[in-house]
């Protein structure tokens, strides 16, 4: 039994040693997933005071608690921030500094300054959630049950950090996101106010995406980029679609490629797939789908052949 | 460092004072998420006892675990229900009342005793799904390995919330299913037996959506509203479309509008786009994909450029 | 209040005794869910050291560490093997065996023992993911966030054990991995290396699907069987498709029937529907969308009516 142990533990070993890519050992500590996900959630809880307790908050209160949940993730922040930078230093970071501690410990402070402007954008957004969903009977359910809240708050405290160029967390954190609610939106992409992803679910919104106010998307709506088999070769360069301000896609609907503009007021139906820029004010449409009506016989003589 | 925090605090707690829509203080008490996504999952055990629990059940010992159960949900629900009506009572319920713990517990007993009559229309799902899913190697895989038997048990557990009136909790408890399965089924929507959505991922069923029986959706199916700029003023409208019975709809293809209903016996082909009636027996299919078949060269050449 | 709780109790048993299908009581035990989910982490730890740990790992400690959690998995997959073939043996395992724990044992070694071959694809995998996508700042960001790493790694565990007709795990398995990333990989599909799948949420690939090397998805994408009407009949035959080399297939495009061939370097745009064979080298893009631009005075009659 212990020889069996030992037999399989080799062969791992063995490949450990022979594979590199997937392994990480003796190397720089990464950012722990786990330590992220903790501070996503306080930060969460420092945007919506009062909506992830279970306990009702009153003002006079709320003072000690929100301190105490700023130093907790001051400190927790700054940590993984450190072995970010230790990890994979950004450009204007490399050359002789050996200790990121001071800098992560200011990046951190900086960041955690911008909360109430971050905080500003998403009341926007709650708003617009609000709004644009007859089926929200109050901006607490909202705010409470709809997974889009989430997400975009993840991703405009991400895409904070992205701006500082620290490596891995601001991914880390919109993952932690995009696992909760199926919405993938990439800590790059730049978001105005007013957005609302009604359903969530499927949508991705691609790193150099540029997305203008008020702009409504769906489930299953993908701003991606083209030309993809460059792969890294194309990193840095506008690869994702802008939308100005004012428009809406529809479920399912991928609109592709840097240099494609949807202009203001555009509206882009269910299920279409673009590659090109439309002036504002349009409205794309799929062709009507081919519809055959047959009678219940011929449904049944074709029972094995969904095609026809 | 303290300084620094008590800065940080400063600036947010004077956010909190400036803008109201993303705070919750000084309120009454919300129905707490956590709460109610443990309460939805010993829902789920009384559902299908034995399936969630990690030793065999006898049937000689079942009695004195479902009371127990039975006893945690009866008093953990009620104080939800009641943080729930207190919160915003519906239309019935406003007015000189103010202590609605005796109309929550009526409430959930109601809700306890129409159990076996959800576990009714579960037996048609799951039957639905074995017979639908030839990978489905038995009804205990079904049940413990598909995620579409959480999401309908859910749903047909807060649509019978939802038709009391009762706000906030429907809705927290089918959001929990939908994080978990990808599955967005609204508590409102009245679906009849033996569905099937196969792998879930994608799919959405809006509030007023009525099903028929036999229906089969596959991943990333919207049955949605249209018109949805004019938001709030649509809300108790029927904005979402019908299907008839044995209805089966393919893969991304989204049907639009409170008016659209699809005849029994019809089947919708993926990534269609219906905004329209179709009559019974239709079978509606998107145009011929326009083909474009390339050689090796050809397709070097225009490496670049995915749209040809 | 002890009344009440006793008769909601009564109906409940009762309709547990009426109702066969969605009780399980009184037979044999299930593998649980909860400890085959602890299982693949620790296998997903055993195939990425040092990834998912908190402190970072030398090479001098990995022995004692990887040892450790071998015995784990040896000792809790038996027996979660074990229940599973008690529960539904095999046709090659039916008749007079009474006693599977050799048998599961056995099979828990040579699964163990395949780890090395298993990790060997892993890494074409993550040299795909690294190559493919432009975002990708490092070999790490893509195992520490990417959720596709950890979808195919549990295909590819799965999928072992699939081979081996080992009933319920594989997809519990992969149903574990499905909720977590939304990607949908059944453990029967045939994948080759270099597999990618980008943002995963929504793609489905079925369970007689073949794959070959370097192919590329998109979230979205479904690999799936026609004529399902005819569900339990279908069991075993060649539903899914086939996509050989070097195959990219973009965001919501549905690939059907188990005769349907994509022929290498071919590539299928973003919402096509394809269901007959296409050759190598074809591009297959969805018709031009109708397009109406409109001034604003237009849209604004029209803001009750999408359709126009």
């Amino acid at each position: 039994m212990q020889a069996t142990i030992n037999e399989i533990t080799e062969r791992l070993v063995d490949s450990y040693c022979k594979s590199g890519g997937i392994n990480h050992l003796d190397g720089k500590n990464l950012p722990s997933k786990r330590a992220i996900a903790v501070i996503t959630m306080d930060l969460l809880r420092l945007c919506f005071p009062g909506f992830f307790d279970e306990k009702l908050l009153h003002s006079s209160e709320i003072r000690p608690g929100t301190a105490a949940l700023v130093s907790e993730v001051l400190n927790s922040l700054a940590v993984e921030i450190t072995k970010s930078l230790d990890y994979n230093p950004p450009p204007e970071l490399q050359g002789g500094k050996k200790d990121f501690r001071p800098i992560a410990r200011a990046y951190t402070i900086e960041f955690l300054n911008s909360l109430p402007s971050i905080r500003e954008l998403l009341q926007t957004d709650a708003e617009a959630a609000y709004n644009g969903d007859p089926a929200a009977l109050s901006k607490e359910e909202v705010i409470v049950a709809y997974p889009f809240v989430e997400a975009i708050a993840v991703q405009r405290l991400a895409h904070n950090l992205y701006l500082k160029n620290i490596p891995l967390i601001p991914r880390i954190m919109t993952e932690w996101a995009h696992a909760r609610t199926g919405l993938d939106l990439h800590p790059g992409a730049e978001i105005g106010t007013h957005f609302f992803v009604d359903h969530c679910t499927g949508t991705v919104v691609g790193e150099t995406t540029r997305i203008g106010d008020h702009v409504k998307l769906y489930q299953g709506v993908g701003l991606v980029a083209s030309s993809l088999s460059e792969g890294q070769r194309l990193r840095g360069r506008k690869r994702h679609p802008t939308l100005e301000d004012h428009v809406t896609i529809y479920a399912g609907a991928t609109v592709m490629g840097g240099d494609t503009v949807v202009g203001e007021y555009s509206t882009i139906g269910a299920n279409v797939f673009l590659k090109a820029s439309v002036p504002a004010h349009s409205l794309v449409v799929q062709e009507q789908a081919n519809m055959k009506v047959m009678n219940k016989k011929e449904r049944q003589k074709k029972a094995a052949d969904f095609a026809v």
